[in-house]
């Protein structure tokens, strides 16, 4: 039986391209640098965004981690919005990894940082305090919202006041560029490092992008090494990364309108209030209480009529649009739920 | 020139109490736990805060990191107010020593945690996400405010319902406990470890104790060694802290009597406004605008007058009173000030 | 140009098959344990060693690592060879994720430890002294040589005496039981946890396996998602690594009489000295003085001639025969260097 | 009872000038470098050593892991004698507090490392290894022998070659200095750090002194208050500290004359076989085979004769004179040694 998948965008499937280039990958041994396809890919993911260069890592949390590692020293602090990915879903790794304290700060409606309470957080030179060592942003946010480029770009101005580095946790960055009508360039311009991954709406299997200075990049290699992320001939997830950006990119805007009308047909079914601010790509943040119908049920019958679905998170369910995930689908899905609870 | 020092009250002087115990303690090597003072000192802290066992450490950080390192498994998450000596004032070091991430949240107007919001924080069991493995409180506040028994109690039992330890950073509890007017031991009822000074309100020149369960002791002495804190004939420091703890905790009403005094006629004089809320036990919170008197020209003709102050931090000036500041002393201030900014 | 690469096993191109495999996995989200390839892979390699449990790394240093994290608390202490893999090659990793203090011992003639030198090197229970959390062994050895299953089994029964776990890298661990003429099972039934790879020898691209109790992998599950192991579609690569285990182990007797091939014919040529000893498995050292060629000469001369080979390490060159090199590769590497050198 | 304590100089009483000293000490609040005892005990210490600073630490653990943490980036790996303090009595401490990893090396009959292992065990510049960060010497050794001036210049001569700091475990350096007939100034030219105990031979109660240039002890001062290290009227201890330096220096050759003639006598006794080797400054190892006398036996029988002694370490008894043990009392002990085994 095929499922229709709306529980992340991580579950998307290579597509046959992908198989098919990563058949064929031409690979090599990367940690001896031979690994044309790896190379390619790297070169090309740092044109993509803009930077000198790039390295692949093996998940999205990996490269976070990199970066925090690489800009920081231990006992630092970074500034951080207190709901991102870094801080909740990355199981304390700050904490391990880059030995880095966090300094959380509540978010806007659209996931942002208050540039004036970034530049409040800054520690001031003082024997008690930790110093602060980075400003870390999120976009697109793990709520489903974007943030706007004016946004970051007045954060990179404290950051540079500051003389602190700004690091990009873009999981979804090209839906972000999508969902702002932006080249992704001018949202990494605001940044010295960006994390993205191949993965998620791009649809490769595995793997995410950090890209940065020359300098950050190498300097990067060695403790990519470090924490185990030294994989031989990955030239053939480089295969499946190269179409990711190349072409994947391209047809986010196909899960966004899907994701957009699927919110608009869920807010006109009686019982359900779709949350209108966190629809700004992929995803549909929407409420449907356990008086009209129980989390568990609910699950179940979805999961019986062939859609997966996760439980309420926060009292909101989440259905995410994505490359296996068709305007059909959406139809489907539109039409069970009616039945479900209608 | 003899001067009143309102910095703080970690500048104040051993007593020739203490000094005279000082020079005829009997001494011995504590590693080999020879130290009768020491032993002694170790012995009568835990019951003075009603704990099976107590150790002595050489400051009030050494003494929270020790807690955070025994009770903590490294990449877990503590839940702790955002403003709290640990977060601020320790240079980063729960990432560096024990290794955990930091879960801030906002503190109420006498400086505790909303005991909904503690528990609202707690992890759930996922895969992603950091473990919850303590809960920090703090009593009494850096901010010069104390926290209710009662507030303490609903931690507390949040904490047991989701089976975490307590922390108390009770650096000032008897002071707490002073402004409260309860035992201490009925503060510390409320968590499974406890740091506190024998230095600054208590006047002993060195060291705070550390007290819990005898299984917590035995496991921190083992990391107090590791973090080099273990100190051969430290009987000497311990002879000053069995004064503290004996004699001078009875004291605290003078001190807390005089920052109330001082509140008062500050409040009186033109220009200044005293924050009463953070009056709670020997320290008095004002605002003195630049445009009265500038912050540096106040400082040092304080200084000319021989009272040493701090400039502004958050805008506000702090005077402390304590054992060298008598209510002769908290007078000339006050006369001080006024001739200054009349 | 078609090259004949000796520097390394790590070098091997995934095979036809592998490739065909790749294209058609069936594949799945794998942290939503989806992954129905990941799934059949982490259960056939758990039981190809004999052990509860498996789970699929990125790389063997990220394995070894996993283990050293999941099986220790921090500040302990590990016994292991000077020269393993861990020490040597792995950038200082066990002082920063697991972050335990190394205790090496020499290693014998053929790579082992001495289990009396095992024994005396735990630490009895003192407070000044690190406690020993780990035994780690290798087999095969980076240098070449493989370690007697009778030596494995004493390290154990010391291991066991003391109550310590023993993790066992064996990156080359078919090489080893191949070399030993045993079942791999013979070799693992002797440690805790193994790391072994999917990669090297066995051709696959990337990826590493540790495998354990159901415990252990439980535990190192959530660890291995800290460290930004957590790879979602990896079914992929996971269907390369059925292969591996289930035909490639049962080709390297091949490469194995490649190497001793190589062995003998390079030691008749003049100004070579091959090391018999290290001449276990798919490895062989030999030196070459420069007064015969200058390195650098001779590596590029070699490079000339389509053959790629590494510079001198410790004064002696290796050259590693692989699934990628056949007999007449081997015979036209002779011929080469007598050409070379003659 | 007056016992006679042979265990370890760590048992030292302060003197009666100390305590004097520590009575009337003039204090302050040493974090705003208020305390001018503590300021004119770093200034002196420094000057002591040819340093440019010095800054006060809590323990002699403390200061040698302040300086780890303080040389050396996390992950780097440091060359020491595998069996240094550092490596064996500090808990595991450098994999903690700075996260590096060991390189042990053997050392030689005087506790020396030498200089040619050293210089082999640096690591190259290999993206696979660890880099070497520091190389740490010790003097006097734990095992009571003396390294010679000429072999530490062999080693910093490597270390400049390298561009490697070197730290210098200086535990007891001015034992080392009194024995090898050297001011202590020529031991530490031959270091970039040195950490040497107040308490030990020089009969402080409490302390140690960290040494180097002045940028390396400001950002060493950093490093000590986040490791819990900043205690406030210090001065205390200072005051004993600096009758160490000033005066307690010039005595330790009493006690070596005291421990060789003890060596003398213990080794004419039969059945006790002394290593002369060992008998370098304060310290007296010797065997004494259980058939002579059991150990348990031996111990509690000089104990009820007044005497305290510690049992065998590695088949060794350890007698050490200090400050608190007279020619007579060496005389009692030989008399009451032939006694007991007479």
């Amino acid at each position: 039986m095929r499922f229709i998948d709306l529980r992340s965008d991580t579950v998307t499937m290579p597509t046959d391209k992908m198989r098919k280039a990563m058949a064929e990958a031409e690979v090599g041994d990367s940690i001896y640098r031979d690994d044309p396809t790896l190379n390619e890919l790297e070169k090309r993911a740092a044109e993509k965004v803009g930077k000198e260069a790039a390295i692949f890592v093996p998940s999205g949390t990996f490269g976070n981690q990199l970066c925090l590692f690489t800009h920081c020293t231990r006992g630092q602090e970074i500034i951080i919005g207190k709901d991102y990915h870094i801080v909740v879903h990355e199981v304390g790794a700050p904490a391990v990894i880059a030995g880095v304290q966090l300094r959380t700060l509540e978010t806007g409606i659209k996931g942002e940082l208050d540039p004036k309470e970034v530049e409040k957080a800054i520690r001031r030179d003082d024997i008690h305090e930790p110093s602060t060592g980075l400003i870390c942003v999120e976009n697109a946010c793990l709520g489903g919202t974007v943030v706007s480029v004016e946004n970051l770009k007045e954060i990179k101005e404290v950051a540079e006041r500051h003389n602190l580095p700004v690091h990009l946790d873009g999981a979804r960055i090209f839906n972000a560029a999508e969902a702002l009508g932006v080249d992704v360039k001018e949202i990494t311009a605001q940044c010295d490092s960006v994390m993205f991954c191949l993965s998620k709406g791009l649809g490769a299997p595995v793997g995410s992008i950090v890209a940065g200075s020359r300098e950050f990049i190498e300097k990067a290699r060695r403790k990519q090494k470090l924490m185990g992320g030294g994989m031989r001939q990955v030239g053939i997830l480089a295969a499946a990364g190269l179409i990711a950006i190349d072409e994947m990119t391209e047809r986010l805007s196909i899960d966004h309108e899907n994701s957009h009308y699927l919110a608009e047909k869920l807010d006109e079914i009686d019982g359900i209030t779709v949350n209108k601010n966190t629809n700004d790509i992929s995803m549909v943040y929407f409420v449907l209480p356990e008086t009209v119908i129980e989390e568990k049920e609910f699950v179940q019958k979805m999961y019986d009529k062939g859609i997966k679905i996760s439980g309420m998170e926060n009292g909101e369910y989440r259905f995410v649009t994505h490359v296996n995930v068709s305007r059909e689908d959406v139809d489907y899905v539109i039409d069970t739920v009616k039945e479900l609870i209608g």
